[in-house]
């Protein structure tokens, strides 16, 4: 007796508010304390008043070496009356030590002066002159730690040197995650069939758990079946403050989440109106909060990020820490459904005049768009989107000072552009983001002045010419620098030892042969494009010409994994994956550059490392590179 | 043969720059690597670029639960002329499934009519649509994450991902911590002799390590005797990239470390024109970087602040996190010795028409400066020091949100204040810091409006009435609040048992008794000097009138430990200490709030505290309290 858990689409502010008063009522939000050694307690916050138990210095202590005296001994002194002390009258001190109860002053060893019947005195010393008082840094009872400090390295000396070798701190809130899905495998798997998928989720939210002050505990991987993930459920739900259910992608699949917090606890909300992360799943067993989170990467995190976050500070009784957001402009159109609060990953750079923006694939089981990202954009139910040039605020997870110390590259996408970007953060913490959008996306980007270069490789096929006459043609009145990145092989990509026998451009058009191509706006279309019409083949009888793919590398893993026969792009892309390839041309590959809007340091940097030893072994390695040039710049627009 | 190492005077950047040179010549300013386990490597840095080792997905996915079809299959239907697909020329897909690769489609389960004979079709498939190719997200090879990428929960999913399990990064480097001193004992004595020091250096420098990102190391106390200490170097040396001595706080004793530095290796430094910290050691053993830090902790920390940090930083090939700073009006002068580079300790809080920075106590072996401040200012050499109400940057250690989130009250100490900023913190988050200038001084910091509130209890000795005549005569033109915190019991406090059987102000003149006193400008010692007078006693003939303690807590310790034997002061803090009392007038401590500075929900939640049950009840049980009245406004200027 299955029941239908229906999806619903509840707006993300009102199931936040049912989700935290629920959690109220549980009980969730009274943070459990325990005790702990102070030795230990780094980054651990109290959960009260924390009173000096033992003052310090807990005895009158030199302030400097040299004799501890009463002052009323040396009263008179002058350089013409010395006075005498005798050896019973006063004591020597170093910096730190007791001084006795019957002595009320230390003179400083500079001023004393040693006689054989004692030490002579030519200034009266002033009553606790150089006497540290009991209690001079902390006093028996002071308040030494309010509630809700957190315990750094001062606060344990402090701690120490007050005689509190344990405190009270507030408890780190246990959270179980339990991954399910049949598909999953654990890491490590060599061989992966298809359709297997690694679990990879539940140690993300691990370590989003920890970055919010709590200890994970990971499930391992049950299969979809009601009763072992119920029987997982049961057992784990007693060991935790908290349970995630990583759910599997599919719809259907992720359902026994909703059913199974319904028949053993409280099933609050089943579907958001947030994108991603709609099938997210709120509730409660045995008082204890329950999460479903989607089985995609990007919005198992977003749920995470929204609704058990700030359940975890609330559990801890401290406040989320505060977003922290730069105003950006963004570098294309945004549309958003209008039902839906929508989350967008971004990348972030600073140009002249702006900080901008630039959307990453927004696709849920994106996982490298979190790597890549330096934040998220929202926007807001009922908006139906972005313009490009739009300003809006991006929430930061990343520092300003990784985004003030970005290149941006937009363009066409090379090998090389990826040895570059290690280089500059390997060598000046210098960052290098592209985006592959093709080389006339790059031309765009860079007549709208929202990059700092662009990599391009656009054959004009009037003159043979690389990238000059779009240049003149896209940027008539702009200040651009033409710089040689890399020469380099194109050709078509096959399998090892070319089962399909292709050797030219015309085998793509043959019965058998699926072709995978470029998108439009890329040079490697271009160059196709020029290819077929000079030999007069028609695009129509290539069986896959319409499907497109970014980057040199998607192409040749196509063919790797015979998703098809045969791509079009660079030698290196074949030779890593260890594919065969038919040459067809070399072209050049270079990097128009913005001189107004990059930091004419970083300028001179980049150029540095294209011409360094370094930067030409690495991508000589990958073979089907001519360096020849590399670094120069051929062309200027002034 | 005990070579003089003379203690110089050096310019901080001259060391500093001589000291990074040295760290170059002698290799340690290139990170070491290893490899490590990705499900362990939250939060280390890659030392190197990685690439993805396999595509995600691997294979060509569904994206929706539907059939996978071959679009060609599909084309010509329409509602009117569906298209039937027999059951071998689809199968059925989840998402996320493999779509075999004789198939170039998926039909969404909505778009699927079931038949007999298999399942007809209304509309034609597009070629690859519902599929996610094969690395859509990630292709095999591809630049995953470049060299100095910090690891989160994002770049362990991507890296589980890519079927990279295990990657290189940089080395945590290993630092010794030998505390040295005879005078140290463990934590966790029970009885401590006079003169004997907790060691919580050696703990407060580990933190500061896993701060930078290295692992501690700590060595067991070393007595003050060269062979020992030269021993626990030679032996620790071996185990650590660097080496932290804590010296004795002593100049003779820590000569030993530069000796020793200066005979097993290269003495490079000893002494800073810093204060404090002057006493520092830079050096290095066995090509290794060896520092020697003051045994006062304010000192200690500087020094590693200043000197092992960016080292540790520099090890690790990352630069220093930025320091975040904001202008802060300084509420009092800042004498400096223009010699040195000064760094003083600050309180921060906002007041309506600036930030303001609040100098706490410049003490070296004061560590509650440290727990208690936001922040330290810089005075550099050759400045003279800070004029009162002069701009000057603080360098924050804490958020910006705490200071934001921050209530001043300077004036006279109560222990009810701490109790107040307790709960402020435990119930709102709010911070309250006090700074325990006696009521006289709460009254002018009021006047130049650098504080919010003050505490006072100054008795008008014409009037016999509290506070109101100092009010109308220092803030004349000023919007102020009186508001009652409590009565209580002032009067003499004794030693249990009240051995030498003071019974009143009288008795404070005998011979044997030693007095200590509150400081001028205190209510305590208005109340004292009043009574003194109309007793007609003469301050001269008390022993220790002078001898002045600045909180009622620190005079009752005095009285605890036998460095005097009566003072004046609460009832409370007699209490707390169980010593005995002689009550001699019961007085009114009120807070003088002014309405324009403070935060108005500040002030709405000050007074809910202190009319709370919780702040009656923690204040009644000190003992000596009257909360009669507690809350109320009792005057106000307007």
């Amino acid at each position: 007796m299955q029941r239908k858990i229906y999806i619903e689409n509840m707006p993300l502010d009102e199931a936040r508010q049912l989700w935290m008063n629920h959690l109220s009522s549980i009980g969730f939000c009274s943070p459990l304390t325990e005790t702990i050694a102070v030795e230990s307690a780094l980054n651990r916050i109290t959960s009260k008043a924390i009173y000096a138990r033992r003052s310090s210095p807990h005895y009158p202590a030199a302030a400097m070496d040299g004799i501890a005296v009463r002052a009323a001994d040396t009263y008179g002194a002058t350089e013409r009356t010395p006075v005498v002390i005798k050896p019973d009258h006063y004591v020597e001190v170093d910096t730190g030590d007791y001084v006795p109860n019957n002595f009320d002053a230390v003179i400083m060893i500079e001023d004393v002066n040693y006689e054989n019947n004692g030490v002579s005195i030519i200034k009266p010393a002033v009553p606790w002159q150089h006497i540290r008082s009991i209690g001079e840094d902390m006093v028996a009872q002071d308040l030494l730690l309010p509630s809700y400090t957190r315990i750094g390295p001062f606060e344990q000396a402090a701690l120490l040197t007050a005689a509190v070798d344990k405190i009270e701190v507030i408890a780190q809130p246990i959270v179980g995650i339990i991954p399910t899905g049949t598909e999953l495998v654990n890491y490590g798997s060599v061989d992966m069939a298809p359709g297997e998928i690694v679990e990879s989720n539940s140690h993300m939210l691990a370590g989003l758990c920890q970055q919010c002050g709590a200890l994970p505990l990971r499930h391992k991987i049950v299969a979809d079946d009601r009763k072992q993930i119920k029987k997982a459920v049961l057992e784990m739900i007693e060991q935790v403050d908290m349970l995630v259910i990583c759910s599997g992608a599919s719809v259907g699949r992720e359902d026994y989440t909703a059913v199974i917090i319904d028949e053993l606890g409280e099933l609050l909300v089943h579907g958001l109106a947030i994108r991603p992360g709609k099938p997210a799943i709120l509730g409660s067993i045995k008082d204890k909060p329950v999460i479903g989170v989607p089985g995609y990467p990007v919005s198992a995190q977003l749920v995470f990020h929204l609704l058990a976050r700030p359940a975890l500070f609330a559990r801890q009784g401290i406040s989320e820490p505060e977003e922290v957001s730069i105003q950006c402009q963004i570098a294309r159109k945004l549309p958003s459904h209008a039902g839906v609060d929508e989350y967008v990953y971004v990348n972030c750079a600073r140009l002249p005049n702006s900080y901008y923006a630039y959307p990453l694939n927004r696709g849920a089981g994106i996982t490298t768009s979190l790597t890549k990202s330096d934040g998220f954009i929202r926007i807001p139910r009922g908006n139906e989107g972005l313009e490009a040039g739009e300003l809006t605020p991006v929430v930061l997870h990343r520092s300003r000072h990784t985004i003030d110390n970005t290149i941006v590259c937009i363009g066409s996408h090379d090998l090389a552009i990826d040895i570059l970007a290690d280089l500059l953060q390997l060598h000046y913490g210098i960052r290098l983001i592209s985006s592959n959008v093709g080389s006339m996306g790059g031309i765009m980007s860079l007549r709208r002045q929202e990059t700092h270069l662009a990599g391009i490789h656009l054959l004009d096929p009037q003159t043979g010419d690389y990238n000059t006459s779009y240049l003149k043609r896209y940027l008539p009145n702009t200040n651009w620098k033409l710089l040689t990145l890399v020469r380099r092989q194109q050709g078509l990509i096959v399998k090892a030892g070319n089962p399909l026998n292709i050797t030219n451009l015309a085998d793509l058009a043959r019965s058998k042969v699926r072709f995978v191509n470029r998108q439009k706006g890329s040079g490697t279309r271009v160059l196709l494009d020029f290819l077929l019409e000079k030999e007069n083949l028609k695009s129509e009888n290539i069986y896959g010409y319409n499907h497109e793919e970014y980057t040199h590398l998607a192409v040749a893993a196509a063919v790797a994994n015979d998703a098809c026969d045969v791509g079009m792009g660079v030698y290196a892309s074949a030779n890593v994956l260890n594919l065969d390839f038919v040459p067809l041309a070399e072209e050049t590959y270079e990097l128009c550059i913005l001189p107004d809007l990059i930091d004419p340091e970083h300028f001179e940097l980049l150029i540095k490392i294209i011409k360094s030893q370094e930067f030409i072994e690495r991508v000589t390695s990958l073979g089907g590179y001519n360096l020849e040039g590399s670094g120069e710049i051929r062309l200027s627009s002034q």
